[in-house]
């Protein structure tokens, strides 16, 4: 008979997964009960707040569309994806890249092509910047015609997907690398921005003093042949939040600056950023998207 | 600048949650993070793992309907209600009333008023019962007029929320207990059932190998003036998987067997059943419903 305190309920759970034919799933089967049930022990949950919190993590998941994937970004406001991607970017691989950052919720699969030298912003206008480099391997040798992925906010804070219909595309752009690893484009400069306030996230970021502001990046994602695919994403200095970011995002070695006069700028008389990216090998250890297409994830109604 | 790794984004994000106005929030959501952490540190939670998990959660979010707390269902399945409850018990009472069980998703406000005597099964047919009884205090002195809310499936394993349009309410009363606190009414034995095995955390369930049976069970929950609200359930002890409940709510304690020919039973020739309720004197530490009715979680569409 089943007579269980709160000492040896644990243990009762994970004798019931035991038969998991998945090791791998019965491995975080268990540490997940094990973490779960340390936290409700440490702080006495009550039944009330295992209540609200049973009711906040349903508001989560009722606030989850094609277009907005609200589980991410209570990951990323409580360090999740942040300390996931920092475990992926230590393990599996010999040589040190360019260090990654989140893919963030609004990266979407097929932006437009953009020529070297074009614009990404179509709509949006403001602050015209040149962002510009090279991608290379660790040792430094170019890797030709890499794939790069970029899209930010415009100088409004907005991405498109918040600004526009989702069948409008602005400010975001595929690129193709020259043979060199060189490539240049136009855009604006962008502006930082809160996230979704107007949710469960939000009303938990509130309600714990915190601004909810990220400071304004870039996001960009780069792959070509064997080599790991690159998510990272570039923080401008002069935003008031850079030491603040509400998803924990920035590391000292992405943030950036624009300024006129660089050596070897592409474009004369623009402010323009030059950002050398370096890719790892692929060592087939995995993916490293931390974060998706949230189409990807609640199918549209 | 943050230039976090593995290790200090733990503290970073405590940091940035430390102006918590609601010290208890505050307090919580600092082990939340803490734990959640080292989980993900332990098992080496990769990028693909994360999503999955995401993606999980989100599914059981959209699972949730007015008539369905897919989330509650997860936390059972968990251990987590049976480890909240069984905390709630050990705390706050000077004595030592009957034990708990979990409130589980198919409580509703507003049964029907049952006259002791009365039967609960209006719709459902099947095998007779009656259950009778004393609620009375730690020092066995009568509760008088104790009122009694019970709820539990037919011979078919089903709930009236799973057989029926909303509207109807069977297997389930409120009953008004006599001056001295006895009461008797009524039922059809129930059945045991699985837990809702077409959603995600039956899903889980079955990749786990776990074969996801409640056995069979009557709900009880019992308020009056001056005692803690006392919330449980009484298993039988022929059902196959009492001692594997898939929610960990049975303890020695509630296991009963009806029977012929018990001394004292109020209606003659029926198999019945004798549970004496002792109720706690209420000292202000708050509810104790481990559950709620799914209606107050998420509004009807």
């Amino acid at each position: 008979m089943q007579d269980l305190d709160a000492n040896d309920i644990t243990d009762a759970v994970i004798e019931q997964m035991a038969q998991t034919p998945d090791a791998r799933l019965r491995e975080i089967m268990e540490a997940a009960v094990r973490h779960l049930h340390a936290f409700a022990r440490e702080v006495k949950l009550t039944p009330e707040e295992w209540l609200k919190g049973i009711a906040t993590m349903t508001a989560v998941g009722q606030a989850c569309t094609p277009y907005r994937q609200e589980f991410i970004l209570l990951s990323d406001v409580l360090g999740l994806s942040r300390l996931v991607n920092a475990m992926h970017d230590a393990t599996g691989r010999e040589e040190v890249g360019t260090e990654t950052s989140l893919l963030g919720p609004f990266f979407r699969e097929s932006a437009p092509k953009v020529a070297l030298g074009g614009t990404i912003a179509h709509i949006k206008t403001g602050p015209e910047i040149v962002l510009f480099g090279q991608v290379t391997d660790a040792a430094g040798k170019p890797v030709p015609h890499a794939q790069m992925d970029v899209w930010q906010t415009g100088a409004d804070g907005l991405y498109d997907l918040q600004a526009h219909d989702p069948s409008v595309m602005d400010m975001r752009g595929q690129l193709n690398c020259d043979a060199e690893g060189r490539y240049h484009f136009r855009s604006v400069k962008p502006l930082g921005y809160p996230i979704p306030m107007d949710g469960p996230v939000g009303d938990l970021v509130t309600r714990q003093n915190r601004h909810g502001f990220r400071p304004a990046h870039i996001h960009v994602l780069i792959s070509a042949p064997g080599y790991r695919e690159l998510v990272t994403a570039l923080y401008f200095a002069d935003d008031a939040h850079v030491d603040s970011d509400t998803v924990f995002g920035v590391s000292a070695s992405l943030v950036i600056q624009e300024q006129l006069g660089l050596p070897d700028a592409p474009i004369a008389g623009v402010p323009s950023i030059r950002y050398d990216f370096t890719l790892s090998l692929d060592t087939g250890s995995g993916g490293g998207r931390v974060g998706s297409d949230p189409s990807r994830l609640v199918p549209a109604g």
